[in-house]
């Protein structure tokens, strides 16, 4: 690559000393030299092919889609804060073994580094994991936060659908040891407050436990040590019909046909109060200690729901199960749903934008005494609500800027570079944000026209005249008007004009 | 690391059960299970010694930390706009093959992830490569962009001086083919400004051409195929004296003793409009054609500085070369002075801040056609001036609030939790930043100790009577002022009294 990329750039150089009729002497000897580096290719030079693109599954983002991006980032964050978190940061990479044991099934997704000397490496999977390592590793045992970064899974991407290997999340999680649900249930609120805010249509947030699902697979007989692995098969559930998941749990799992069908008839409930009361007073799963923990924590959560006025975006549903190890109690995701047409009743689910739950094990299999630091947490996936933006921005044709800038500063005549620079750099040290074209002597109208293009809105203009003058002729884009304003009094008039931009 | 977990998870159990005098039959049940799991381990459970740390080279951003970065983070961002730059943002890793050859020596520093089937990738090493390869592959040929992010480099980390082997690289580039310097001009003054903007001290850009370098190797009689290492042992000055790069030029490279005297001579060279002229007339260099158009340009580029104002922090030094290979025209570097004691003249510097330098080969390597896209950019070195910010903020003792919260909701009696609940929600939803404490029955004590350690600057208390009277007490903490405040004007009452905050 180094050596094509070589051959390349001395072939350019022969290519212009020709195209500027350069001293014969010093075009062979460019040449020459053109062909050294050829032979040294070894003649292989014409088949090798560059792959020019990003790592499958992943993607640039342009200044367009940078600026959908911190839209969405600055909603998103501003509700973390509205909350009262601190943000933290970890590095890209873990040690192996700190990753290793907390995904189950999902663990053969993770991004390993090569081996290269020195520690084995790891691309964080989740944001949750790093989290529980910093705090065992810190010793923190009360903190609410947020963490913004990417994450990695060697996943098959579905790129059109916002399923990338490369990904943002956007995590806030509460640790610490409280009164039951209150932090869980601010977790909801905040799901409810950052989809609302989005305006991302429809919604619904559905809620279920871990120690429900627990108790469930008791009841209905299947043996503790297949309760994680049909728990992955229930979280299939949004993406097969019941029928599939059955086969999967009996045929390549070995669950008996009759704890499967058990478990059916309860994967179909979904609903609020009503149903956690009814299920309270079912024959069997009041019988277990669990589900009843479960279902107890669900009607107070539901109650502390009532309270923020969410309730009805909230579905408590048995077939929620999440396909994370760690989640010992309360979980939830958010869909979107979507009217096909307006003819049709039923509405469809386009995929989670949320989810998170409780994991009060996770930062105790970090500490050394194995001390536990009850953690309940939420995380929302932007990606999909990125897609969403980027086509819906794309249907209303809006013109997005992607920069800032509150004033071009331009020239009438030629010859006024010096002056051009001069004043940019006052503005800039005043604090306007401030462009030139970086000609020497640029066309009036090709100035203006950079203006169209970027919505930059003012224009500073200076000629000779208003140099003499003092002067420095400020255009309004929009309207083409033109003033002449003070150049002591430029910057103050700038502010103004562009403070409500 | 998974089973280990689970040992411990089990363990936790049956010290549980036992503590809360459960079911005999129960904890014995459980213990089995425990003794399973152990056995499983296979009794190498307690030799098992897990690592609680992040990987070399890298660290955790705590609260505090972060509100740091993100301080000197707006600083260089709301500059980089200033500017009129768009936001880009490219994968944390790339194809190999798009890093290999663009580095030089540096090449062996790169993190590769390992082939766990797929395409080969590598963490990406700086955001100079990724950038070029962006343009190439979307045909851009003119942005003004910035892009902040993180870069991975397996170097010998000094974490104390803030090099890491993860770490932030903010950089600023300007590409498109212009009239010579105005671009270049322009990166040094953002350098100028993020610089004085963030106060850290004194400090000097050190400005070279590598034409110029290229020119003097040339005169000294390096031989071509010598440039770039012989550039490379330049490039060390900053950290070794003259005599140790001689001979590292000498032995290990093979230059003759005379080129590297002669090298010698020039590398000690520094000054500014004075030294250009000087050397234009140099019987030498001007003789060469890569020197004078080097010299011709950086006449040119002090001209547009001293329009700019900034003369007086530039210094035209021909001993900064700068080690990646893509550079082709105009280099530059930023370091700090530090004054040892205030008896002591002689400033030393403490190490690069800011770098960067003209590209006009790399987009060229990566277009099927070897079109050019003509490149001037800057690198902001964030690490270190986190490092000494993190300093200056340890020694002077200033208090820094980690979160935005405007007011707590209290109580100050207990049963008023759903009071609580109820009047947060209201704030959150009306956009105030809120918090409360996770506990059904707070003491009021614990909650304004809550505010004086997280620096809240008001409360608002629910009570009984308060709530009869259809009011809430609003306390500000810095005062202890209470007043009783309408309910429906609780709102507009917080945001007047925090508006400064």
């Amino acid at each position: 690559m180094a050596e094509e990329a070589a051959v390349r750039a001395q072939a350019e150089t022969v290519r212009k000393l020709k195209q500027d009729k350069a001293d014969p002497d010093e075009i062979a000897k460019e040449v020459t030299k053109l062909l050294e580096l050829k032979a040294q290719l070894g003649g292989d030079e014409g088949k090798q092919k560059f792959v020019l693109k990003t790592p499958k599954g992943t993607r640039d983002f342009g200044p367009k889609e940078m600026a959908i991006r911190e839209r969405a980032f600055k909603a998103i964050i501003s509700c973390f804060k509205r909350h009262g978190a601190e943000v933290i940061d970890t590095p890209v990479f873990e040690l192996k073994e700190t990753l290793t044991g907390k995904y189950g099934e999902d663990s053969k997704l993770i991004y390993d580094l090569k081996d290269q000397g020195g520690e084995l490496l790891s691309l964080r999977y989740d944001l949750t994991v790093p989290f529980a390592r910093y705090l065992a590793m810190n010793k923190i045992t009360n903190i609410k936060r947020y963490h913004i970064a990417k994450v990695y899974r060697r996943d098959n991407p579905a790129m059109t659908r916002g399923r990338y290997r490369e990904f943002y999340q956007c995590d806030f999680d509460i640790a610490g040891q409280f009164d039951p649900m209150i932090p869980d249930a601010e977790c909801l609120k905040i799901v409810h407050e950052i989809l609302s805010d989005l305006q991302l249509g429809d919604f619904v947030i559905k809620v279920n436990d871990r120690r429900i699902l627990d108790g469930m697979f008791a009841v209905c007989g299947v043996p503790d040590s297949k309760f994680r692995t049909i728990c992955s098969s229930v979280d299939k559930l949004d993406k097969m019909p019941w029928e599939e998941v059955r086969s999967e749990m009996v045929g390549e799992k070995g669950l008996s046909p009759e704890a499967a069908d058990r478990i059916g008839e309860y994967v179909q409930l979904h609903g609020g109060l009503d149903l956690i009361e009814r299920l309270l007073q079912d024959p069997k799963l009041s019988q277990n200690k669990l589900a009843k923990e479960g279902l107890g924590d669900m009607k107070l959560l539901f109650e502390y729901l009532t309270l923020f006025g969410i309730t009805e975006k909230i579905s408590f549903d048995l077939s929620l199960a999440r396909g994370l190890d760690y989640y010992t109690g309360v979980i939830f995701e958010a869909v979107l749903l979507q009217q096909d047409n307006e003819h049709v009743e039923e509405s469809v689910s386009v995929g989670s934008v949320a989810g998170g739950g409780r994991y009060d094990g996770l930062v105790g299999m970090f500490d050394p005494k194995g001390r536990k630091v009850p953690c309940v947490g939420v995380s929302i996936g932007i990606e999909r609500i990125f897609s969403i933006l980027e086509q819906r921005l794309e249907a209303s044709e809006e013109k997005v800027r992607t920069t800032e800038t509150q004033v071009l500063v331009a020239s009438a005549q030629k010859k006024l570079l010096e002056e051009r620079l001069k004043l940019i750099s006052e503005l800039w040290d005043a604090g306007i944000k401030a462009e030139m074209l970086y000609k020497k002597n640029p066309k009036l109208l090709n100035q203006l026209q950079y203006c169209e293009d970027t919505g930059i809105p003012l224009v500073a203009i200076v000629g000779e005249q208003e140099l003499k003058d003092g002067v420095v002729k400020l255009r309004i884009v929009a309207t083409r008007e033109e003033v002449n304003v003070r150049r002591e009094s430029l910057v103050e008039e700038i502010r103004i004009r562009t403070s409500q931009c």
